[in-house]
């Protein structure tokens, strides 16, 4: 095998362009970047074959990334629409973004993603297997393990793969509420017991790592058991995939394949410490990549709130990625403006626990923004804002309801704002000291 | 002093009507409700002259309930448009609702409040003595005094007073990068400043216990010093007031009035739970009532988001009671539409931290909507939504989108959801294994 992967170039001492510019990124020396990804704490997911990747490092001794899924259903399919929702995702800053399609066109919408995508692009490849033939029943190794290598080969920077949903945890999963949730992890569920046979990632495993470490794709080991809903979090089933997930951190760490773990899912407020840290030991520090989680079940079309609330302080205990969640959680496919606000519902998530965590110069731009509060810069607020255009547009709307024309007159520091108006706002007065 | 207030009936081992209604509501016993009453642990915002209030308890061994703050500016002034905010609120579960009217008809606008609320109202009353001078220097003991009594009298169930902020505390503010937020804080700043005289409300503070103590009107200890932004968090000015509001708390039981204290605000997620427990200890477990607090600075538009974090995080480790924070935090008045999304944010924030805290029933909500799930139950799912018109309308939205005309149709338990079309629906497959 030829030994191409950061992971391997960082333990044989090397210190790629990938390494120097998420050193340079996260404000941390080229050699703490390269002892990370050399130990699997850190990965950098970019595979030789995506040209337009500005490359990224994730793990929990870095800053809170946040990934966006994107992506269309069997039941409508539009790869301008995709392509919408890729710029949305990438302009409110997601740091990663998946393409999830199940329906027409996978094959090009990707490509067109690929070439557009200055940041990792995920996949989850049992969807476009499946695509492929009329029913989960008649997948077998050779698409599945087929599938890869072309996404591989066409420059998919992570996959996610179910591989620790085992035979044997099924019948767990039966005992639940909800069963099993994960797309992926219900068909491979669905086609082992109809065959009664393992599960086709996990007896293919060491197939799939080779053809990773060709074009260094990271692999996201999926779970397949995540919670989908409160009564189900923390059960057997999903803590007996996380201890074969923990296994497989290890195969692919000895054949020098780049892996991070994904995370539920529903789990409530006092179980969320809990689940980082179990996942840290199990999976020796392997990055967490976790779904919201989502902390209170009954709130559809507010669940990127809810798993908002989940995923700061999944991050705050060591999670080092987020996958978003939208208002249309539950109910339906995100459109571009439910991706704008579940992108920044966890830009708010990851930078709250940077904070938390003291990362260095995490709080510079709430500094800065304050600032602009102090000196009745509105202009200067609305800049430093994560999202500009919201803050204006409200703004404006609560000017037009008052009937007011224009902000008041800056007068040094003695204007005010029409929120309270003059004789009770509060910075003017106490500016007044 | 006629006893009459809940604390002073409680201790002579009565239990009140309002005891026994909370008792209902809380699934707890009365004598328990009896017990947290005398000791002050729990508070039950009744004014006599309040008819139309259904009381609730607010403490920390109850469910966490949560404020919405209602009223206009000097700027504009609509009595209607407050009914309707008060409405908006009530409609989405607000717990109790503060009128913080600065601008015209203050009086009038409150008395058709409290008419139509069957929960707690609470007020600032230096807002109305201000309305009534031309300038905050001609606030006077009188004019302060003779407003409580007047709102006391017309049935105000809880009022803020930052007794708490001394004239010693003011140098330390002007360390601060937003100094003053609180907007009754910083008159009173103002005022002692010029005058150099010590806060009204403290040195008149018996004669505000006896006009509290007539018509039970509980006192929220306000925090003029809560920080406006993280760079001010957790500092000396917060907590040299805290210190008094300490101090405070002791004397409102000595004279048998309700009391709770008021929280910060802007505050980073690693000193949430240092700040719950400070106020536990210096104010021997009064009823913390906090606002948000926002953990992130930079984020206007989505302080609903940002506060909900902070909140659910804050009810957590023990405070009582949570501010609502609105999207136009920062920006502007709030309308009807903002009140509904800070109302949800909320409701999510507290509902969190109840599972988490494991209240008995807590989940229960939560559990039949993923019973709801698992069946393909679409109109059960809305039913027992937080909002179910938002749930509704979301969904719609996704099914006009992928040109669906109508749900799936249902046979038994496999039907599909049009998120992901049938091959693809985990729901569906899992429930066939």
């Amino acid at each position: 095998m030829i030994k191409i992967t950061q992971t391997a170039r960082a333990r044989a001492g090397e210190i790629t362009p990938q390494m120097e510019l998420v050193a340079e990124k996260e404000a941390a020396s080229s050699e703490f970047i390269r002892t990370g990804v050399a130990a699997g704490r850190i990965v950098i997911p970019a595979n030789i074959n995506h040209p337009a990747l500005k490359p990224i490092g994730i793990g929990r001794s870095l800053t809170t990334k946040i990934n966006a899924n994107i992506g269309n259903s069997t039941l409508s399919s539009c790869p301008a629409l995709e392509l919408e929702k890729l710029r949305t995702a990438l302009g409110y800053g997601a740091d990663t973004v998946m393409d999830l399609s199940t329906g027409a066109n996978i094959v090009n919408i990707r490509k067109t993603i690929i070439a557009n995508s200055p940041v990792p692009i995920g996949t989850v490849p049992v969807y476009e297997a499946l695509s492929r033939v009329s029913s989960s029943e008649e997948l077998n190794d050779e698409l599945i393990v087929g599938v890869i290598r072309e996404q591989a080969k066409q420059g998919v920077d992570y996959i996610t793969i179910h591989a620790g949903l085992l035979l044997e945890h099924v019948p767990l999963a039966k005992r639940r509420k909800l069963r099993i949730v994960s797309r992926g992890g219900s068909i491979l569920a669905k086609w082992m017991t109809t065959h009664n046979r393992e599960n086709p990632y996990y007896t293919n495993f060491d197939r799939i790592l080779e053809i990773c470490a060709e074009y260094d794709v990271t692999i996201s080991l999926g779970d397949g058991m995540r919670p989908g809903c409160l009564a189900d979090a923390s059960d057997r089933a999903q803590f007996a995939e996380l201890g074969v997930l923990g296994e497989l951190v290890s195969r692919c760490r000895a054949a020098a394949v780049q892996v991070m773990v994904e995370g539920p899912g529903h789990i409530p407020l006092d179980e969320i410490e809990m689940n980082m840290k179990r996942e840290q030991e199990l999976c020796d520090d392997a990055p967490f990549y976790i779904l919201g989680p989502v902390v209170v079940d009954c709130a559809p079309g507010y669940d990127h709130i809810t798993s908002a609330i989940g995923a700061a302080l999944g991050a705050f205990h060591g999670a080092a990625m987020l996958c978003y969640v939208t208002p249309k959680e539950h109910l339906g496919l995100p459109n571009a403006e439910d991706v704008r606000n579940g992108v920044i519902a966890y830009k708010i998530a990851a930078h709250a626990a940077d904070i938390g965590r003291k990362r260095p110069g995490a709080r510079d731009r709430d500094d800065a923004i304050s600032d602009a509060r102090a000196g009745f810069d509105w202009e200067k607020q609305f800049d430093l804002a994560l999202d500009p255009a919201r803050a204006r547009q409200l703004r404006d709307e609560s000017l037009r309801e008052q009937n007011i024309s224009e902000e008041p007159p800056q007068d040094g520091k003695k204007s005010y704002c029409t929120m309270c108006g003059p004789e009770f706002c509060s910075m003017r007065i106490s500016s007044e000291l």
